[in-house]
């Protein structure tokens, strides 16, 4: 038997079940949570009501929705364990690594006993993560050792507070909660289909959390936000950037922050962040880089017809919001968190262990060979 | 639109992909590593060849061999900042996230940061991972700090001599060893194909590694051999084990060790386990679990055809050499790191990221719903 190479095909077009949260690119470019469109809650909700949206199935009323945000804000606190971890964490270490840690160790403290823990699990994790790596980053970066609880009423205000150590101004909280509620959720995903494939051998959200952060972590993945600001923050003037692409794409480098495994016309949350992003540098009176991004995006049209994601205008609304750029992908833990759970209470709802055949293309059978004969 | 209950399909039947490393099944009951079949590996070899076969992609010389186990030795040992975790953990605390924290804490320490790096890191990951466990479980179980370096030659050797504070008998090495080949690799299980999964995103091995931990974690995948010792060590004599089964499978109760997704007609790793249980009971005198055991295999056979897998008789071969019965599950880890790693190597070398499709099966698209119109 020849030999060949072992390749991936990625499942792609290939459904590995069903969802009632998502869906990706119906009509070419829309995404809608649980049939709500992207746009309406962008505009209209706030993140938490996202959240219970994604976890408790269905948008909450005003007493609901009170009784959450006074929930998650009495869960923003550290264990004096998880703490003592993160102090062992080095200022230079990956942050999602010390993501993937804190989520971990956490799980050893505050173990999923029973299914019927889900939900407070899930709502601690969202509660807890911007503390996990504001705690981490201020302890290495600044060398103190911060309060955990706040008193914010949104987990976007609670981010941003700890990590600048003043509340944020309303306008930021603003586009924080947006930025969540666009990353919130986005079907099977490779971050949401790890956590699925964990929880079908009913192991706990700690672990498919755990898992799923490490997924996000890879760079084709997570991280093109901050791949897109180490790129355009270079340049100095929308004439440079164009020139740099242009050069780029001549060289056939890779540009992150454009085009999409599903969609095909367009990532509808780009129009969203753009627009926020766009007030954000007129309130910073920035002449340089939202320009050099409008220009990478007009150029990048022109060329190859590629859209901007999701991404791209992350990366100048972050920066404008004093967010240093190896924070990025956290902040999108922070939101897919949502999503990641309520994908695992629906796997465990509907389970079959996720166990799929490998074609072989290895070595036909071989005689065992002692080791004096072998070279 | 109608909605229906979202249920996943398990990916069973369907390709996920090719690999070179192994195949399961072939012939309704085989097991091969790269061509080699299992028989002559556990016969023949050593975990550390069969660990060098599946990360290197060749048996190895005896040259190579001794090169290699050398370096395994000198990687066993644990930097401070890992004990410093480790002594944090409570003692009660589920041994499966003890391996998790363990392996993503030492990410941030020895951060893979490039692919070359990879064989090194999962080297790493083989000599270290009994140190983790074995370090956890005496500070907490016994309040001692012990030494992780040992001057074992062997893996399992290595494991035993932690767990005990003294070098183990060379037949407790040998069973070690046997059942760490039959662990080492099993194909597109959940936990490696999760571990594919996060590759697939090109992240790093301990994100690839510490999801595919948790993923084991879960009762259909690990811990079976747990789940068989804590029903076999209840049992008085074969004639209590007999009338307990048939009530079990009178009420319908699951019966765990027993069955497999992939084989149909045996499970190739029972026998050969089998008989090292067999072995140990006779060397230390049992006339119980061991006889327990055989009748388990018995009934389960006369009423339900159904056989033994690899765990079944782990649970009492494992129980003869002293190992509670809470760290079998971090033996496996021990020992499927090195399919793990090496599913990882193929991943990368022919990657697609992957990303299923789903069905989606929720709400059609829903009108916005200002919050004190909700009910």
């Amino acid at each position: 038997m020849a030999e060949n190479t072992p390749v991936s095909t990625g499942l792609r077009g290939q459904s590995a079940g069903s969802t009632a949260l998502c869906t990706v690119g119906k009509s070419g470019s829309g995404l809608t949570y649980r049939g709500y469109d992207i746009h309406d809650l962008a505009e209209h909700a706030r993140f938490e009501e996202v959240a219970y949206l994604l976890l408790k199935g269905k948008l909450p009323t005003q007493a609901e929705l009170d009784a959450y945000v006074s929930k998650l804000k009495g869960l923003r606190d550290l264990p004096q364990p998880v703490k003592t971890v993160l102090e062992q964490i080095p200022a230079d270490a990956h942050p999602m690594d010390v993501m993937r840690t804190g989520a971990s160790m956490l799980g050893n403290l505050e173990t999923e006993e029973s299914f019927e823990e889900q939900q407070d699990i899930a709502d601690r994790l969202v509660a807890v993560l911007p503390s996990i790596i504001c705690y981490w980053y201020r302890y290495t970066h600044d060398g103190v050792r911060i309060e955990t609880q706040s008193d914010d009423d949104s987990v976007g205000g609670h981010f941003l507070h700890l990590l600048h150590g003043k509340p944020a101004s309303e306008r930021h909280e603003r586009v924080m909660n947006v930025s969540l509620i666009l990353y919130a959720e986005h079907e099977f995903n490779a971050s949401t289909f790890s956590a699925r494939v964990c929880a079908s051998t009913l192991s706990d959200i700690h672990s498919c959390v755990t898992g799923a952060i490490g997924t996000l972590r890879g760079p084709l993945h997570g991280g093109a936000n901050e791949a897109a600001m180490a790129m355009i923050e270079n340049w100095q003037s929308p004439e440079e950037a164009e020139r740099e692409i242009l050069g780029m794409l001549a060289r056939k480098e890779r540009i992150m922050g454009f085009g999409h495994a599903i969609y095909r016309e367009s990532d509808p949350r780009n129009a969203i962040i753009k627009r926020w992003s766009k007030r954000l540098a007129e309130d910073a009176g920035d002449t340089r880089l939202y320009p050099v991004s409008e220009r990478c995006e007009e150029v990048m049209w022109r060329e190859k017809k590629l859209f901007c994601n999701a991404d791209f205008f992350h990366a100048s609304a972050y920066h404008f919001m004093g967010i240093p750029t190896k924070l990025f992908t956290p902040i999108f833990v922070c939101s897919r968190v949502t999503g990641w759970c309520a994908h695992v209470f629906e796997q465990r709802a509907g389970n079959r262990i996720i166990r799929p055949n490998a074609d072989y293309v290895g070595p036909e059978p071989q005689e065992w060979l002692p080791i004096e004969r072998r070279s």
